[in-house]
């Protein structure tokens, strides 16, 4: 089954009131690069952003979080032992915990780590089409974060990928897909300037999360994600901005997404 | 005593115009997610951030620094010896420092972590009202930077804290509170915005940081740090901007108060 | 010999329409607080930014990226085994590589650090005039990224670094100057704003690694940045912005200089 899910379902606007409601706690393990970013795209939809990524706290703070990222981005030693420990917590708290493979297929190191990390049963992956692949073994993977292939193209790789480890992958491209290995909802919409800005990519990965902290059903909570990030990025796009103001008018789109729909703030 | 200070105040402009003339080193170990906006916050008001936090360095840079911050927000093995170095040199060379124990109180890892660092004798503890519980053990603590509790509740263990350890304590909230134990300053305005942007309170610890360096009044400087960072606050919020929007403004506005009282820049 | 490179001079246009066409993939292994502008300045010109700091990867990882920049600003135990692990695989295999010395010369590790790396050959060492100083032993470096000496001061100093190492040396200030040792290319412009903000000088870093991957003329690379880098700051200056709209309109600025001398875009 093939659907399609935009800020037009109704649903989508009902799932970030309950994030604007609920405000869960999002427990990121993520890279130097974005982390700013990511807590801002959080806090412009009212989630509660909190990076811990050392090995003594990630895990006990993951089993208590509303649910958990891990983005493989800027890696080190002690990253790695608080990834696998976070996720080892959040799988056996029974919280939904998203991963984000960034550039795996492109390095031996982190691909393992990913490996290793997709038998703790990520509740989604989120990831471009070259991430996916690598995943999956199907080709060299991505460079960084900048995908060589279309996320058409990943689509069967990221059907095999969520049968195999019976979680969603969203992949995200022109057009995202997200499948459960059976269904494929299409989300449509975005713009280029969205891959001209650093970040994106890895904080849709944080607003999953954030869904999937207040919606058991992991295939639309991801897809409500992209969703809401495809309208967002849309919006800020308008007039032509130059990607520095594209990056401000994201948060401010994202911000006033989550104050339409919130009954405290309207 | 409980006293009001605030922009319409003539020395928080003067103690404004020194930090611009005297342009002090601020020594900053915090985290990944808003090193580069505290950095900004610094820099607009021309202070000089240098950002030192390897094991090797911190304690001998500490030592040099016109003021140090130690932010706990993204620990890491190295992070925290370096932490614990720079906070003994600071404390052994006189240098005003400030302790941000952001989470403290949620995670017992950082809580024995502050607890310790508090022996070094911080000149200023910065933290909202949830952190300032977990502190003296009277609450379970903040979520992330995410405060549960009012910075009014506080205030009374922000006291008890402030006399226990010979520091001053400025808890962040609606109204911030800014106490040594026996006096208390208020200082009201900022905006509702200032929490739905990251970085906010961890630079405001940095800019703590920056008065101190050039007012041995902990009291004054905290309080005055404070009333800079509310009223750039207040007005980077005029016309109700998105959260994106917000934090480039809070920006603009820091820079606009350091402008306005430089003789080097009118 | 002196020459003078400017947005003006067609090479410079040609070789930025270069990275566009070509997106190099650039290996930043730089700091915390820049990281984030850092990408954005990569991705506004098209560059394609990977930020791979780990021990076990950023080997494998320089010998195939386009050019590596290793940036000194936030050291760690593990961060500096990575640099000089992707500063000798660069140089095995014959990749561009920048050093960015940060704050060399006033800290005696990073100052050793320093001397280590220069004997791995970086194609080109992007500083201010303090850190040159400081890694000729000529004077007590900089504090942070704020030099405390002017451009002009350091020029003999950069060429004789340039000379002893067989690299460029870019020295950023009022005027920026470029050289081999023998040849020096003074680039003029720019703006007061861009001290005024984090991680413009790291930024142009990863910029000259960008043009140094796709023009094997490296005084001519490092200077063509430094003059890209020099417009883009004259114009998101006009009108007198504050400094939080300044760095966003510097990426917009980039922006457009590199959509406007791209086929692709025009």
């Amino acid at each position: 089954m093939h659907a399609e899910l935009s800020w037009a379902d109704r649903r989508v606007a009902r799932a970030l009131a309950e994030v604007g409601a609920r405000r869960p706690l999002v427990h990121c393990l993520t890279n130097i690069v974005v982390a700013g970013f990511t807590a801002n795209v959080l806090l412009a939809v009212d989630a509660s952003p909190a990076m811990v990524e050392n090995a003594e706290e990630s895990g006990a703070f993951a089993a208590v979080a509303g649910a958990v990222l891990v983005n493989l981005g800027t890696l080190s030693g002690e990253r790695e032992v608080a990834m696998r420990s976070a996720s080892a917590a959040a799988h056996g708290a029974g919280r939904p915990w998203v991963l984000d493979p960034v550039a795996v297929g492109a390095l031996a190191h982190r691909t393992a780590l990913a490996a290793d990390l997709l038998e703790l049963r990520p509740t989604v992956v989120r990831a471009n089409a070259s991430e996916v692949m690598g995943l999956v073994g199907a080709g060299p993977g991505g460079r960084g974060v900048d995908s060589l292939s279309g996320s058409d193209e990943a689509l069967d790789h990221a059907r095999e990928l969520a049968s195999a480890h019976g979680c969603v992958v969203a992949v995200s491209g022109v057009v995202d897909y997200v499948t459960d290995g059976t269904d494929v909802v299409v989300v449509p919409g975005g713009d280029p300037l969205m891959t001209r800005v650093t970040g994106v990519g890895c904080a849709l990965g944080a607003l999953v999360a954030a869904f999937a902290a207040v919606d058991d059903d992991a295939l639309f909570a991801a897809a409500a994600a992209s969703a809401v990030f495809a309208v967002a990025g849309e919006r800020a796009a308008r007039g032509g901005p130059g990607p520095g103001t594209f990056a401000v008018a994201m948060l401010d789109e994202l911000g006033a997404l989550a104050d339409g729909v919130s009954p405290a703030r309207a």
